[in-house]
């Protein structure tokens, strides 16, 4: 058996790891790839994740992609108290600032205070978009949806009537973190438009 | 834009993102922790991908924990193909090896040769359970849902009429792992039989 602060430390992560579960419940806009159902953040986490393990050759030379991982499997935590912000809505994007701090401070918060500080810290670098393993999940994010859509007719850029306009802007995102998916995300997204799946402003 | 055998490669590595996006269509015998639906493959892999980077301390010394994640992140990307066991059905759990055999060299070989040659070790050294990595590994992916169904007044156990005698037998795979989780799931499993949600046989 563990000694008693050992067995402090596994309950608070036990803890933890009973809150985050929650994540499962956290809908987004973006669908699967088929369209079939709206995607949780818990599995769309997964799937950023394993894109950071398939797509890494196309990450600036040098970048701890190990990192990249975690940094991705933590990244939509927050979202369990603060939910989903739909990317083209910019005054939510806003008030979602304040609420995903808060969310941070409270759930990392339950882990013992070095993995609390680890963790956070990962959301934190995520959020802040300066390194390059930071830049390059927040691609992985970004370019995620615009697969979805372009395999789906459209998918949810018809269905909240987002421009070919605001899909480049997220594009730049795309491109700050790996030039070659930016340059295959406008690919799409100009596919997209000339298939009449995604309209011009 | 990318040269031309660049464009094979990511093009090639798109196939695979498609394809394993179907894990989240994969559904599980196992309840999301509150019990209110059955969990995905999907959804369930990054649990156990959390739980690796927050119980990585009740890990053997020295184990490589990004190993683990990777580990996890690809462990049932073969359900896709071969659907879900039921780890408590010894006679499908024989049948199965066979079809993800198929199921990996199908979806993993959908991958340029390197990354495919890559993920399919991971996904045979999960299975192998011969490194601490693996074990690691496989006692997280054993606990879950046990402390799903401790949480959840017996859950899947009840409804599928497992006995404390086969859990116990599951909890020696995590034992196997982590001695720490592998007491703390005794602990449970007998809780559990002490509140009358899992019956002895
Ligand atoms: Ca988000």
């Amino acid at each position: 058996m563990t000694t008693p602060p050992e067995q402090d430390r596994l309950h608070a992560q036990l803890a933890f790891a009973m809150e985050i579960d929650k994540l499962r419940r956290i809908v987004r806009r973006n669908t699967l790839m088929d369209g079939s159902r709206r995607e949780n953040d818990a599995e769309h986490s997964w799937y950023v994740g394993m894109l950071a393990m398939v797509l890494a050759e196309h990450a600036p030379p040098g970048i701890d992609l190990d990192r990249v991982v975690a940094m991705l499997l933590v990244h939509d935590i927050v979202e369990i108290d603060a939910g989903d912000t739909f990317v083209y809505d910019a005054s939510a994007v806003e008030a979602q600032a304040g609420l995903e701090r808060k969310a941070a401070d409270r759930i990392f918060g339950l882990l013992p205070d070095d993995q609390a500080t680890r963790l956070r810290a990962l959301w934190d670098e995520f959020e802040e978009r300066e390194t390059p393993e930071a830049r390059f999940a927040r691609a992985l994010d970004r370019i995620a949806p615009i697969l979805a859509n372009h395999h789906n007719e459209g998918g949810t850029w018809s269905l909240y009537k987002v421009t070919a306009e605001q899909v480049l802007e997220k594009v730049k995102i795309i491109e700050e973190g790996s030039p070659t998916l930016g340059a295959y995300a406008t690919e799409i997204v100009e596919l997209s438009v000339s298939r009449g799946h995604l309209a011009r402003a």
